[in-house]
């Protein structure tokens, strides 16, 4: 029985991993941190989970951590993570983080986009990004491993096979990624009030969100050349799923039906990305580790479509299918 | 020409009370106060009126919106309005006052429910009612207003006909109310953040809302006896709207088509009562200043349902339904 | 391993109860039934299922049915239930029964409210009523389980508790419900369009929908009184979702606590049903099994709150939950 | 006093067309046909409108909606619309015609995208695109005016007046649409059916949506270039509202300022564009016949984005925005 720390406990993607956790026959949750006041039970942040687990969340130290658990899931804001995950590593735990804070490789990147100097430069470029189909193996034997960002995970298996395989151009890649309003954490907002995004949609940070340096470093390592995108996020009055709609420009005679065969192909013996015919949905995937992909071919541009519950598949259903490959179970475990 | 100003401009009611006296044909805005720092233009505020109204808000005194204004719509929050509303009028301005300060006739019930001690408490048992069906002639003449509440708008509507002509019991009515989110204001919260109401309907202050005396004492006023309610208050995901259904003991021989015509009959002159035979929806009334009402006979009780769109009818729509009344403009003018 | 075919497996209750058998470790999903042409994969009927279970639906007989299967979920309409369901009794399978066909003990009461005679009126009042928390035993041994309706399991659930043990009023019972979208079922009509249902909510069938008389002889068998409710459902814009208000009299000396204990005491055992203190919402059971149940006491009125997921706990969950009884597996098996 | 007809008034753009010419001075609405039995009352259809006109819809032909009215707007359905409006105009009315019949100027490009012969193919070509901003001389003297689509009048808006300055390549543009649910007309059909469509998004129709053609047409007209677009509609779950993310290659030394100026000043004189700096949601435009227009350069593309409200700015209030011009009325009667 592996025993598992939350760390963060408050949030969304928190909530979704102790409900994933708690199907999972050789976990046992043993340990739920927060900053919030007077150690409050976790049913009473999150009432979902009333009569399902019963613990406090605390406010622990590393070491108290790792007295009590053999692995962490970081759920803490960006910056905030690269102060404690090393703390933890150094106490003898693994660490799956689901900040971006162990996402990008350049220190100088991460300053640029998130506007701070990083705390743990030296993991950084050395640090396996928890994406199983791409880096299965790596992720193993990985002390730590850092969970992709939601919208990254759409993009990235949706365009991987293309760009590994040369048949589209690194350049010019437009993604519009439509998101539901959960990826905007569990802190309120004016944008993320009810009435002001309910029954509207729009695009937010254009050219400035920071998945956009994730997902062309992913894409660059995977298929080894620098690969160019144009990211727009917008706002979807929905709770949960991301789709992305990307344009890129075939190379070679790629057919639309060449391109279906080569994604398929290439997720032929993954669990978890389903290759479609139809046009998929966010529903489709609504609650569940998959990831749903289907290309189209217009007037000279290929389309591919993805979707996935943000979540799920792009957090917290990830992180325990990196749990899963990192302690050797059955990699589907918990997550059907 | 009547000048107006909008006290407390940033809110749900102040914008749709602009966007309703821009198609006033006698009406001009020519002030908007708000604590907001920097005089923000309205438009940064309130994208939906870019290029409709040309005016920055601005931290005014009562001195300072007399000499801009002749009437004042007042949307702000209880207890601060009551310490500003004696100015206001003093100051030489009618009063259309949208809080809940000067709707309750008593301090010591004011105290009770709201917590605190009313700032102007000479007024209250004065100051009119504005709810036009059941106070018109009080409304034409008088320098201060007192708008309703959304909820007891729509409960008092479908209820006062019934209580006036002794068709049901003073007690022991259940009021059972739900509302859009717009209701609980523009203030983010955890209870109005998307993700926490969107798909979701939860009863909140059961028993200790600060609408149920208010419907108790203009039931009470009206039909000249003690009227006692049980309100129950719910939160509906979705923007706008109130339906409220009510249960009542009839008296004497009454039938579901006795309570219908009597609504009918008692409505037969207003501009925005529809009593209808189908049962409504709150999209029926949705951007109207129309409240509809059925009633239906089921084993014994009068069920009433009514429906309104909580800042149409609820609010802004009722204040210029009052200011129509009270500077002799067409009733309707506006609001159609 | 228990073979189980799903009977009328295109609908909303169908998908959700593969969800949960796919889940469940002793049951193996052999036979899919519909009447569409063509006999589609479940996949393109059901694109969530994409890559979880390979199977087409068709159009089997009860001999075909028991040939394949042990155990018969059936999710046809009223009507056609009854006309099958004996068949495949007869054939040696149990059933459980998610139409209204066997709830009802009497086949005038039947006739009345469903507008056509009952066609296996013999085993009317012979079959269980599958609600755990009542008829657990009944349930163990039983050839067929009428699974309960979505509003009543909501409603009896809070109510059952105070009237077994005469702590409220069997009379003039309100019970103020209110159901997300997919209560309606999965075929396309006007008031589920969604323009036309989102953002609105409405009563319908006021004094006439068919769960009141389930509701009223279900309270009636577990009180051993004759129980009389007022029954209002409305329409809310979400997927899914029940909360029920139900408004009763206390009888004696009954305070909030004392019902809350009282509640709580009734449950003390039950794996799926939370007696809470804050007022629960819809979204706290979405995607679960459980009902959870609060109670205030209002100026002399009980009022209960129950909530539940209307396709988990108040359809497919409640049938996987009987099918454990049943088949003597863990109650809670593939419902956590 | 102009007497308007409604052809074909079930539908929501009948319903919204309503809803405005009751407000304007000018107008007397005095016809509404439909083929539904009985000759409804318009409130029996449309319940906000009860109240608020008191008209019976008819089956009436050609000749009896010419006795009675000056103008014919058509909602009708695609197809059946050309067998029509040539009888209209024959009987001396003059039409705007919210169907697709008569924006494109091919009958082989219709045959192609609509899947059946033109009805009235002499008239392509020779009939006006309700367009103002792009042909409001035209439109003044029409006796047929083809109301845009929604998604065109979206995309047509934001890269016009860049096309027509040869700002942009006029090969390669992407435009990817999202539109609210009403978009859909009021049939109800499973892929509006509310459980379906809500809390999910999906593109549909990618590279075959009949609205390309008619972008691509007009741009090109309008520029004097073969216009080439990519154009990917995505369904989400909000009843109005229509974004549309368009990417295109900037020529010269375009900037983002150059390209904010130049639509800025392309629609100076435009009542009902407003060109924003912020990033507009649907919202800001919802209930308006405003279109919302910005501009961001993101590593060498150039992103407009456009918002409106489909049934208005993208249907009905277009409608009436011609009626104005085309009968010497203030564009913005009834509009604002």
């Amino acid at each position: 029985m592996i025993r598992a720390a939350i760390i963060g406990a408050t949030g969304y993607t928190a909530l979704e991993l102790i409900k994933i956790l708690l199907r999972h026959p050789d976990v046992e949750i043993t340990t739920l941190t927060s900053r919030s006041e007077g150690n409050p039970h976790v049913a009473s942040v999150h009432p979902q989970l009333a009569g399902r687990i019963d613990l406090q969340m605390a406010d622990l130290g590393p070491a108290e951590v790792a007295a009590r658990a053999d692995v962490a899931f970081s759920c803490l804001p960006h910056g905030v993570t690269s102060t404690l995950v090393p703390k933890l590593l150094d106490a003898g735990l693994r660490v799956i983080d689901l900040s971006a804070d162990y996402r990008l490789n350049s220190p100088a990147v991460y300053a640029e986009w998130y506007g701070q100097k990083h705390g743990d430069p030296d993991r950084l470029g050395k640090t396996v990004y928890g994406l199983p189909e791409l880096f299965r193996e790596q992720i193993r034997n990985a002390p730590l491993v850092a969970n992709p960002g939601c919208y990254p995970t759409s993009a990235i298996l949706a365009l991987a096979p293309l760009l590994k395989q040369g048949l589209v151009a690194p350049r010019d890649i437009i993604v519009d990624s439509k998101s539901g309003v959960s990826g905007a954490g569990r802190s309120p907002k004016l944008t993320t009030h009810f009435p002001e995004c309910n029954e509207s949609i729009s695009a937010y940070n254009v050219g400035r969100h920071r998945h956009a340096p994730e997902i062309e470093q992913v894409l660059s390592t995977a298929s080894g050349r620098a690969v160019e995108i144009i990211f727009t996020p917008h706002l979807v009055p929905m709770d949960r799923g991301i789709l992305s709609t990307s344009y890129s420009q075939p190379l070679g005679d790629l057919t639309e039906e060449k391109a279906l065969d080569a994604i398929r192909e290439f997720y032929s013996r993954e669990p978890f990305v389903r290759v479609v015919n139809h046009l998929p949905g966010t529903k489709d995937t609504a609650g569940t580790n998959f990831c749903d992909i289907t290309a189209r071919m217009v007037r000279g541009r290929l389309i591919t479509i993805s979707c996935l519950d943000n979540l799920i598949k792009g957090a917290s259903g990830a992180a325990v299918q990196n749990f899963n490959l990192m302690y050797g179970f059955a990699e589907t475990t918990a997550l059907n």
